[in-house]
């Protein structure tokens, strides 16, 4: 992968407005940023830590994949994002790699990056999230 | 929370050498170190990501925590690890906030680290881990 960094990981969270109060306790950090991906029914809170970020996701609605996720798992950790150059470029690598890339472009995510998943039985149980800024 | 960075994030895995092929052609970065952490069982494989870390997670025997925790969830995210800079002062912190930290006391993990843990009842299904160099 041409990686840049981990970019952030992103926890799945039944109640967005509690989840964010325990973690700006846990982090000693305040939420810099709240925003909502419609087309995934997803509301995220972010927190900085260093050059990675955490993303609380909350179902807003009961189609969202967040709330799927819940139903199944339970909260918790739902997915690792990586920052790389090249979204498209990545995507291909990996699929010849063998990896199950879940679209065949990369679609709008928050926080103003293009992004794409891979498949998490081929990363032994990790929803892998590629991500490159587009700002 | 005095914290500087999100240092690494845990994965259990099955078997450890075919994570370690996985990952390498995942992230197109090959495992810099690998050790074992007796105590607990496990053997442990890192890659780079940026100022970040992946660190892959294989028991060495039945009674490892992470055996247990496969047995239990499956393979896939395990914990997520912030560094600090005063890890006892940071567990004194927490537990005056109301989160069960695992420990009295930090123990000796790996890669020259001090180590305590957040009971993921407390963190929306997130196990944390809490770090602080020794090097």
């Amino acid at each position: 992968m041409d990686m840049k960094y981990l970019d952030h990981i992103g926890i799945a969270v039944a109640d967005l407005e509690e989840a964010i109060e325990t973690y700006e306790k846990l982090l000693g950090a305040e939420c810099y940023k709240r925003e909502t991906v419609d087309q995934q029914q997803v509301e995220t809170a972010f927190f900085r830590a260093g050059e990675s970020k955490v993303e609380l996701l909350g179902a807003t609605g009961s189609d969202s994949v967040i709330a799927g996720y819940i139903a199944k798992k339970g909260e918790g950790m739902h997915h690792v994002a990586f920052e790389v150059e090249d979204i498209r470029g990545e995507m291909e690598r990996l699929r010849g790699e063998g990896f199950s890339v879940l679209s065949e472009e990369p679609s709008r995510g928050a926080d103003n990056k293009l992004v794409a998943f891979v498949h998490p039985k081929d990363n032994h149980g990790v929803l892998v999230e590629l991500c490159e800024s587009l700002d």
